[in-house]
């Protein structure tokens, strides 16, 4: 890399390119199966529905174009919906952001001194991670199991020996990148922990709305609304392109986050705050989070499918309730980074090897995949999967 | 107001509500007459060519709703939007972003350190000094004139005592919140420094293409594009409701910045750079701007008009080349904090006091008042200073 002339900030001396942004600029191949990124799939983007929202909008209010509050219609909208979530709140506890994201970021510029301490489970989403970089934290590591979410002896251990983090992160439903629901025991061991040590939660909530199955569990935040910080988004039910989502949080939190949000961006932007408020207002979100569901668990029972012709016997996963993700965990001896290297060579299909999702440096998971499932039709699953089966047999 | 009974980050304990925001709260009233925030005007918004640009878009491209990378023929428009204003640049260096405020928080987060060192301008716009306190850093002050700009003198003298700042900020054109251009002299010297002391220049240009006059200099990074960054903004001269800018940055630190962008808001709403790109594609930009740009004119003189029948031979200003405020000065023994008390109460009238833009804690600036000139038609205009001129006879 070209040195500048002048200092740049200390952290991005330690700001490595990694093996996921090498890889990322090999998904341009526009002949590649990728089970790699997490998104949504476009097909099911109400793009007509904006298309009228848009025209309606734009040809009767064109504040909607300017600097503005956030919109209150819309914080009413999400009321609504977080109480499908058996969530009560309040149009004073929801702060709209750019995305969930924004939020992530947000709530760490909140709680997070620089040099602090923070506990992450072994494997993390590496946006969130990517947030923490400029503050040096001292991070305390937890392991993740793909059977049950984290060990939660192993965080109260760290507690008991005197650590006040700055906030413990989770997501969940539909963990990212493990793809499981956090038992509702753990949940409330976790609030209590909270409550105890005196430590805020930062719940990521992406995909607690693309659930599949019977039995879901209410999100830590209807356990105490206190201590934790619930953060949620429009991305995975609507699109990512309208880069809008919210927070869950104390009212007398909302001026310190107002100006850390003005610093960031200035406010959320406005066109889409309308946009989605009169989609909430004129067409019928819950028909289509009801076919979006419908067709995503299609795609996940077809790649589970797919993983029971190609991996039965050779591998273990969990047909996910939530998200957009299945973890497939290969016998310990097998190096996914490695199946990955020969499967972009020769069968042109992506994957995130598992240990890349690591807070550490350990090669944990250096066995285990993460496949979206959401992004590409059947066809194409069972395709992507047989090739990687074909890969794995050839590489070994 | 309430305490958590977890631990904040240090730096909201310093993060006083000011008097600016208990005044921003004053402007929800709608009969006020407001010169106060730096609000375009919404009526020439160009909604309706909006609304074609969605349709076309949304019933073309499910895609533009999608997670995407930059929209590689909207930097290519951006490049050809800087040829206006004497820059040659290309695709390369440009680096969208979600407006301006993101940019300039971008650049902060890439150059300074906790507890870092800057200077900058007694009076500097505000939202950029709310980027700068989570970071704590030390601060060393240059005076600001309404005549000519910063001492430049006095940022030599800082320099030569041996201090390294992590950037110089500032608004060449259409100055914020002095509104004045600063002389070719002072752009060359200033490069010149950072060349010599080897410390990079933030040059914020919300308002280089709103100019009104001839004799219109090249921005900073005409000069250097090594030392200087340049951030911009479709905020102004299309809307801010889109929140998308962009940055002109050297290409060696597009994986730093993208880096930090990612941990921000993961990419720039997809959807507004398909619409700002459409836009340009499909639509007439140079017709747009040139029509802003005469209304805006017509406002500004309108509002130096009615200075002259209020405030001649009772107070300073000048009628700026660029931007969206107007610099009033009276004689120093004028409180402009007392005056805005009793303007709300009395006649409605907002405006900002010269001395919340300060850096220090001085009053320095206490007998100036910001005037915006783009939010309201030239008769509010004339009403509303008519009443700033009797309020002014009431208080003294």
């Amino acid at each position: 890399m070209q040195q500048s002339k002048f200092k740049l900030a200390d952290w991005t001396a330690r700001n490595k390119s990694s093996v996921m942004e090498r890889m990322l600029t090999a998904l341009s191949d526009p002949d590649l199966i990728s089970f790699a990124l997490g998104l949504p799939a476009s097909d099911f983007f109400p793009s007509e529905e904006f298309a009228r929202c848009f025209s309606r909008i734009l040809l009767k209010n064109k504040r909607s174009l300017q600097y503005q509050p956030p919109l209150k219609s819309l914080k009413s909208h999400i009321v609504n919906l977080m109480k499908t979530r058996g969530l009560e709140t309040s149009e004073e506890n929801i702060f709209l952001t750019t995305g969930a994201q924004q939020g992530a970021n947000l709530l760490v510029h909140l709680l997070l001194d620089f040099n602090g301490d923070v506990i992450l489970e072994e494997k993390t989403y590496t946006g969130f991670q990517q947030v923490l970089k400029p503050f040096a934290p001292r991070i305390f590591v937890i392991p993740s199991s793909s059977k049950d979410g984290f060990d939660i002896d192993a965080l109260v251990k760290i507690l008991e020996s005197g650590v006040r983090p700055s906030f413990f992160y989770t997501v969940c439903d539909g963990h990212h990148p493990l793809s499981l629901n956090l038992s509702i025991a753990k949940r409330q061991k976790l609030v209590e922990l909270a409550r105890t040590f005196k430590f805020p939660i930062i719940e990521d909530d992406p995909y607690g709305f693309l659930s599949y199955d019977e039995n879901q569990f209410p999100p830590l935040i209807a356990f105490d609304s206190e201590f934790v910080f619930y953060v949620g988004t429009f991305s995975k039910i609507l699109a990512p392109g309208l880069r809008t989502g919210w927070m869950i949080i104390p009212e007398y939190l909302t001026a310190q986050l107002g100006s850390l949000k003005e610093a960031s961006d200035i406010n959320t932007g406005t066109l889409n705050q309308h946009l989605i408020n009169e989609y909430f207002d004129s067409e019928n979100f819950d028909l289509h989070l009801a076919k979006l569901k419908e067709e995503y668990k299609k795609r996940r029972n077809s790649l589970n499918d797919a993983l029971n012709q190609n991996f039965i016997n050779r591998a273990q996963w969990q047909n996910p309730s939530n998200g957009l993700f299945t973890w497939l965990e290969l016998p310990p001896e097998f190096d996914t980074e490695k199946i990955l290297e020969h499967s972009l060579k020769t069968r042109k299909v992506a994957f995130i090897p598992g240990h890349l999702f690591n807070v550490s440096d350990s090669r944990i998971g250096s066995n285990c995949l993460r496949l979206n499932f959401t992004n590409n039709c059947p066809d194409t699953i069972f395709e992507g999967i047989h090739k990687i089966a074909k890969v794995i047999e050839e590489v070994v």
